[in-house]
Order: C-alpha cells, then sequence, then structure tokens
C-alpha cells in the first residue's frame, strides 16, 4: 500500500489581502476532518505574478510555527513547464530558497507542467541539487509532478518508473492545462473526464509505488433558482469516481472539500463491517484447509480477500494519523476489531 | 483470425467433497453449449492451499481418461506471483509435473499474477523447459497469462510482442486482482469496469496474434423479492461488452455461463444472414468492377467486407468444432450458404 | 496550435458515372461551409479496384484547373496495407506519379492501413522519395496516416514522435477496420465508439504536434416511420465528442457533413463571447497584479486562462482561412473584439 493522501490541498501561498498568508495558514491550521493529508501552499498558478515573491516568503516565514503541529505533510507547489526555461530557472531558485530555508518543515515539493521523461528528470535533479547544496541526506526531499501535458501523458510509463528507485513520490492529474494542450473544448460548459487516461495514471502510479492524484474541480459553487451553494454533490461525485478506480487521493481547493474528500476516501462503517466479515470468515476457512468460501453470496478467496485486507489496513492508517476522524466514523468495538484481526498478504 | 476460445471455464482441481475431482471431471464431460472451447484445472486460486497436492494428482490421474473425449483444449492454472518468489517455485513444480505425466493432454497453461516483461519471460522459460526436459517438441506447449497487475498493465506493449514468435498465446483480464493492487473500491458493491484497460488489451493481443479473454463475473446469483436467482442478465451483459470491443472469448465459473459466453460470441442467424447478405452482394459487385456497394443503406467497400466475411469465417470454424452448437443455431439453408460463400481476405 | 483542420473531405476519385471526376470536382468547388479544410480524393477503399487508374488519371487531370481555387489543402489517399507488399508498391507507384505529375497542387498524402513504427517509416520513405525524384525540397509533401490497425495502435506514441522532426503531418482514426482488425462485433448494429482509444489518439498527436482526426460515419441516412432523412444529428453527436477530447477535426463523407463539421469545430458565438470576457477579465486582473479572478463563479488563472485565449485563436485563424464563414457566424463588433484584445500565451 501507498503512504496516506487521500487530501490534496493547495492554498494560495499570497493573495491580495491585509494578511496575504491568509490561506496557507488556514490550512495549516485546520483541525479534524478539514485537516488534509498534504498541504501544498501553491506559489504557482493560484498566486499572482506580481507577488509570487511574497509568496515564497509567506512559506518561509510560516512554516516553522505552523508545521510542526500540522499533522500531514508539506509540500508546497513552485514555477515550472517543459516548455519555458525561464519558468525553470524560477523554479529551481524556489526550491533552493525553500530547502535551504525551511527544508526541515518539507516532505517535498510539487512540480507542474511537466513534459517528457528527460523534463521530469530535469525536476528530479532540481530537488536534489537543492538537497546536497543545504546538506540533507540524499532521498530526504521527495518530488510529485502534475500530469497535464500530452508529452508527460505520452511518457507516463517511463516517468512512473522513476518512482521504482528514485525520489519521485507521486503523480497528480491537471485536467485544466492538459484539456487546453489537447485542445479540448468545454463544449456545454463540461470539460472531458478523461477516464481513459485516468485509468492509466492509477495504473502507473501502482507499478511505480507512487500516489496517484486526481485534478481540482473548480466548479465550487453553483445556483439553483437564484440560491447560491456549495457544490458538494458535483465534488462527491468526482471524488467517488476516483476511488473506485484507485486513485489515492483528491484533489482539494476550499476545506469543505478536504473534509468531503478525507471522508469518501476512507471506509465507511459498513465497509469496514463487511470487510471485517469477510476477512474473519476467511481467517476462519483458512485455518480449516479451505481455500476459498462463500460470504453473503459472495465467493472469497486468495484474490478477492486482498481487497477486504487492504479495507481494514486503510482504517488502521487512518487511525494511526488521524484518531479524531476514525473515533468520529466508527464505534469502539468495530474500530477494536479492525486494529485486532489478523492481516495476512502475499 | 484468432483460434477459437469463446469460453475460458476454470474447475477448481480438487474441493473439499467425497469426489474432490467432481468440478474437473464435469468440465470435461459437459455438452452442447455447456461444454467450453477452453477448460481450466484450477490449482491456483480456485482450490485451497491445503489441497493443492491433491489438484495436481486430479488433473494427472483424470485427463488421460477424459480429455481424448472433450472437444476444446485443455489449460490448467498453476501458481505463480511476479511478487513472490516461493509461489514462482510452486508454479514451476507444478509445471513440470503436468507436462511429465500428461503433457499429451495439454494444450498450453495459464500462469496468473505475472508482472512485468522479465516475469512473463520467467513463465516462458519455465514452460520451456518442461517442454525440454519431457521430450516434447519446441513449441508445443503454450503459454497464456492473467493480466492483473499493474506491473504487467504498464509493460503490456511488449508484453503482447511476445506473441509474434513465441509460445504465448493469449491474454487473460484479472479484475479482482488488478483492482485490488491499485487500490481501486467497489463504490456501491460495484467494480469499475476498466473499460479502457479492456480496448488496450484487446488491441495488443491483435497486434501480437493472442486470443483475448474478459474477467470472471463472480455475482452468479443475485436475489429480488427474497428469491434468488442465476444471474443471467448480469453475466449476458459483460459478455456482450466483451464480444463488442473484440475480445475473443469471456472466462465462466459455471456451466450455465459457459452455455450462455458460447451462445454470446456466436454470430446470431440474423448476423449471419445479414453477413452474408453483404458478402454475397459485395462479391457481385466486385465481379462487376464496383469497389463499393449500397446494401440495406449501408455502404459496403474493401474495408466495412472484412467485418461481415469475419463473421462467415467465425461460423465456420463453431460448426468445425461443435456441429451441435451450429446444427441448434442455424437453419441448414442457412449454415450452407456459410459453407459455400466465397470468402476473400486480404 | 496545429494547423487549421477541421474537416477531412475524402472523395472518390473514380466512380462509375458518365463523369467519373464528379465528387473530386464538387469537392474542389464546394462554397461557405460546404468548404472542407482538406479534401482528400480517394484512390484507396472508396475507388472500386478496376477504377484506381482512371482515379489517379482524374486527379492528375483536375487538379490543374482546381486546386488554385480551392481555399483548403489537398491531400490524396493512395493504397497501402502493413500485411501486404503488393498493396505497398501500388501506394508507392501512386505517390510517384502524384507528386511527379500535380507535386504543386498536393500539400501531402495520406497513407491507410499502416501497421508499426517501421511501417510508418516506410510511407514517410516513400514520400521522401518521390519528393527527391521530381525535384521538390526537403519537407515540402508531408504525410497524414490512418491509424486503423492494432499494430499502429499498439505503436503509436513511437509513430507520433515521427512528427516532432519528420514529415508527418496528421493521425487519422479509421473505425471500420480498426474494429475487424481486432474482431469486435457491432452489437445491435452499432460499433464500438472507443473512447479510450480517441482520447490516447488526441494526447499523441498533440504531444508530436500533429492534427488528429476523428473516423468517417458511415449513417449518412436514417429512416423513421418509413420516411428516410439526412442523419444530421447522429453526425453532429459524432463530431462534438470528438471536438470536446480534442481532435481537431472531422472525416466528412458528403458537403452536408462538412457543414455540421466545420461549424462544430468552430467556436459558437456566445462561447466566442464568454471566451472574450475571461480573457479580457483576466487581462484586467494581470494588470491589477492579481494571478486569479473569479468571473461568472468561475475561477480564471493562468491555467483556464489557456483555454478561453485558444478559442478567440482559432476564431482568428478561420477568419484569415474562411471570413463568408466567420462574417455568417459571429457579428461585426464580436469579431473586431476577438481581432484586437491581446493575448497573452506561455
Amino acid at each position: 500500500m501507498t503512504r496516506l493522501c487521500r487530501t490534496f490541498q493547495t492554498a494560495p501561498a499570497a493573495v491580495p489581502r491585509e494578511d496575504s498568508a491568509k490561506y496557507l495558514e488556514s490550512g495549516l491550521e485546520a483541525e479534524g476532518f478539514e485537516a488534509p493529508d498534504w498541504l501544498v501552499p501553491d506559489i504557482e498558478d493560484g498566486t499572482a505574478p506580481d507577488m509570487k515573491a511574497e509568496a515564497v516568503e509567506n512559506v518561509v516565514d510560516r512554516l516553522p510555527g505552523l508545521a510542526p503541529d500540522f499533522g500531514g505533510e508539506v509540500w508546497p507547489r513552485v514555477e515550472w513547464a517543459h516548455d519555458d526555461a525561464e519558468f525553470r530557472d524560477r523554479g529551481r531558485d524556489q526550491i533552493d530558497r525553500l530547502v535551504g530555508e525551511v527544508g526541515d518543515h518539507l516532505d517535498g515539493v510539487v512540480v507542474p507542467k511537466v513534459g517528457r521523461l528527460s523534463d521530469v528528470q530535469d525536476a528530479v535533479g532540481a530537488v536534489a541539487e537543492a538537497e546536497r547544496d543545504h546538506g540533507y541526506d540524499d532521498g530526504s526531499l521527495e518530488l510529485t509532478v502534475i500530469v497535464e501535458t500530452a508529452a508527460a501523458v505520452s511518457d507516463l510509463p517511463d516517468i512512473a518508473r522513476l518512482g521504482e528507485d528514485d525520489r519521485l513520490a507521486g503523480l497528480v492529474f491537471g485536467p485544466v492545462d492538459y484539456t487546453a494542450d489537447l485542445g479540448g473544448r468545454a463544449m456545454d460548459g463540461e470539460r472531458p473526464r478523461w477516464s481513459g487516461l485516468l485509468e492509466r495514471l492509477s495504473n502507473e502510479a501502482s507499478a511505480g509505488g507512487l500516489v496517484a492524484i486526481g485534478g481540482p474541480f473548480d466548479r465550487l459553487f453553483d445556483e439553483r433558482a437564484g440560491v447560491t451553494y456549495y457544490n458538494a454533490p458535483g465534488y462527491a461525485d468526482q471524488v467517488e469516481r476516483e476511488a473506485r478506480i484507485g486513485l489515492d487521493g483528491s484533489w482539494s481547493l476550499h476545506p469543505k472539500q478536504t473534509s468531503q474528500a478525507n471522508r469518501v476516501h476512507m471506509p465507511t462503517a459498513s465497509e469496514l463491517e463487511s470487510a471485517l466479515d469477510k476477512v474473519e470468515g476467511f481467517n476462519e476457512a483458512k485455518r480449516e484447509g479451505t481455500g476459498a468460501v462463500v460470504l453473503d453470496g459472495q465467493m472469497v478467496d486468495e484474490a478477492t480477500y486482498k481487497n477486504f485486507a487492504n479495507t481494514v489496513e486503510t482504517v488502521r492508517r487512518i487511525d494511526d494519523a488521524h484518531p479524531t476522524q476514525t473515533a468520529e466514523s466508527y464505534d469502539d468495538s468495530l474500530l477494536e476489531r479492525a486494529r485486532s484481526v489478523t492481516l495476512r498478504f502475499g
């Protein structure tokens, strides 16, 4: 199983307000289900061109105070573009500055708009160089890339294989830039879902041992009969589609989205109970020497067992990281079963 | 056209009953539409861990008596796992034993849970070694692999190219393990359909000259208003989706499924009649010197002709192998037209 | 952005009528929205085997008179087959003859039924040789291939990379031959849509800088309650699906289809107006130092901006090539905004 990243929440690192670090701070201080697994201070497209420098300063200034009490991981998104050297130069400078000043509080760096394999290798090199220059151990800082160009998708199998023995940790889909790069058109206001590509993203991430994350959902608010409301169903539908095909987490633009995605990527109580029934039933069948058993009309064998064991294992890992979330989701006896059952893998 | 494999029926080679070979025997003795094109004695996930040895014994014991009168092909599934050397060792031993004892009655071996290209090459090597050790001609025993890991899907184009000049004969999808390997979740009890992957599986199998087979459908029975029934519509829907995209056959877990899949992967009488009309009409147009003709409002040219000729050719091949099935499906005059019309390919 | 090819209209180069060049002529003389961006005189499957020679003669005879006044590009489709040397020999002869006689009037050659990378390289070589033999500058004649075999799809990423530094200009999908090559079946008369493949075609074309075109729609006419009608909705649905995922244009078999596809692949007046609002609004936000702005409830940042700018750029290019089409589609003030707004890319 890959690391926990149910939520990849971007927060503009500087906005034109009195407290320009407002969203960065609120992301790092969020509690309960609004706390993301990964917080991504955004120095790239979410920050205005003339505020990039202030965005870097905000990250450098706020992380030492807020990161130690933040339960998740911290992954700033810097500037980059496979087809523009100026952006790559700015990205290298930002990576160098961040690692040098607050490297202790970073898990890695998110690099957008990467292109073919060689461009991703350049991004790997930029992180390795900053790490070396500032005295960090080799591999202590990781890289996650946004997959949002035709070039990156064309080379996806090779890019993902960098995860096998390198610092690459995650693949995140960027549908807006991707659609623009392919010349796609939002007929009736809807972008394509790119479901074939998302299947491949999930596959290659699993093959390379990487986290796979879906793209942002930007229709945060909708309107019906004159009333504007938070678009909870639209986002939940997207997150469910992502969970179904094995994406590990979803992109969040807002604490409410984080709260939803954390829940969807977490087994429900009834899913957990059903998985425990299957795991316990199969464990018993194995003790009695049977390799397959029919439970609730469904055959459980070595192959199907893995699914149920994965469900239980995920709950354990969320419980380790965010005990308030598991306490709210499962009653004590169910959680105790999840913690104590024997999980046999492989 | 690839070889006939409308049905890939797995039968547990040993079950905890008085006659532990019950399903193996009934698979080999099935008649009419319940007779599969390929019978797969399952020594892997369908057989309990403590019955693996008995499963091998059952295959060795029963094949000499039952295989000669079985009309289809026989392909045992052995143990294997790309990420577990112990399983691969057991698989090599099982292949060696089966080829040594009943190699005359085998068409090939099915190897599950393969990984990247190098792992599939290892499986090829295991079959080649057993063949050589027991005095069979090179290439007389073939290999079919279950595609059910992210690693195998990542390397699918290269794996399928082994079919061009090697003993690889088929690609079979394994959705349960695959979904688990990607961390996919069965939201609302439904697994993803992996339709993008199935398109690619069909493509790569065709490019490499391999048979392509869909995954098992395990909701064999369903319930409505308190009554449990054989889930005929659910399975038929899946088999039809598979036929549409060019999968050559479907996985069967039960004689009723075999009976359905044999029928769906067989042209209907009206499809055959329509194909014959188009083939005969186009043949006549060609004699009159026209390269395209409009028949029933549809243009038939060199390109569309191939579809119709393939339909007729499939009927001929089923008629060669299972004359009772064609006799039940088509009236004599239609079958006679199918046997006598001139099919021009390439 | 890639070159303009909203419509790829094939016209049989010889038909068994008194004027055998009738469709070739009408394609080159079409006006307004019925004028295709690319006209493809079809010497391959649309022309009867015994009329191939006459088809070549018709192209050689008619182009000098009609091509100079035709606004679009001219791309004859010759014979070819990756698995049949006889077809490739005929294709080489046809390319040689066409380039030698009317090379001045050709933009390139369309080669069907290509296979793996090496076969596409052979087709590239055939065009290069004809170009050299007849004294044309290197690269003055381009190649577009029809992707309609499992072999070509298996090698698609490598084939598309030929576009990076070679004469390959376009990828066109051929669903009828493709479905036949995979052994797909038209259940209920419907072929599969191959949506996973079309996503990949769009991606690889964009990665290689190529034009991507969808397949032909051959149910030109439909019937309801005894009345036969031109199937306008069926074709429009397909073209819209293609536009959404970033295919640059659609295959047309008829002037009415050309007229529809030219319109669908052209922004509507309200799409143009909305894009202009977003572009102008974001330009203003940038001047005020903000990198993102909410317009009509949607966040516009550097990433989303590209989509809107592409819409405006497309309108400009159609206006350059076909001013009667833009005059009919947009009022003067809207067109003036599109021509004068500042578009910032990269």
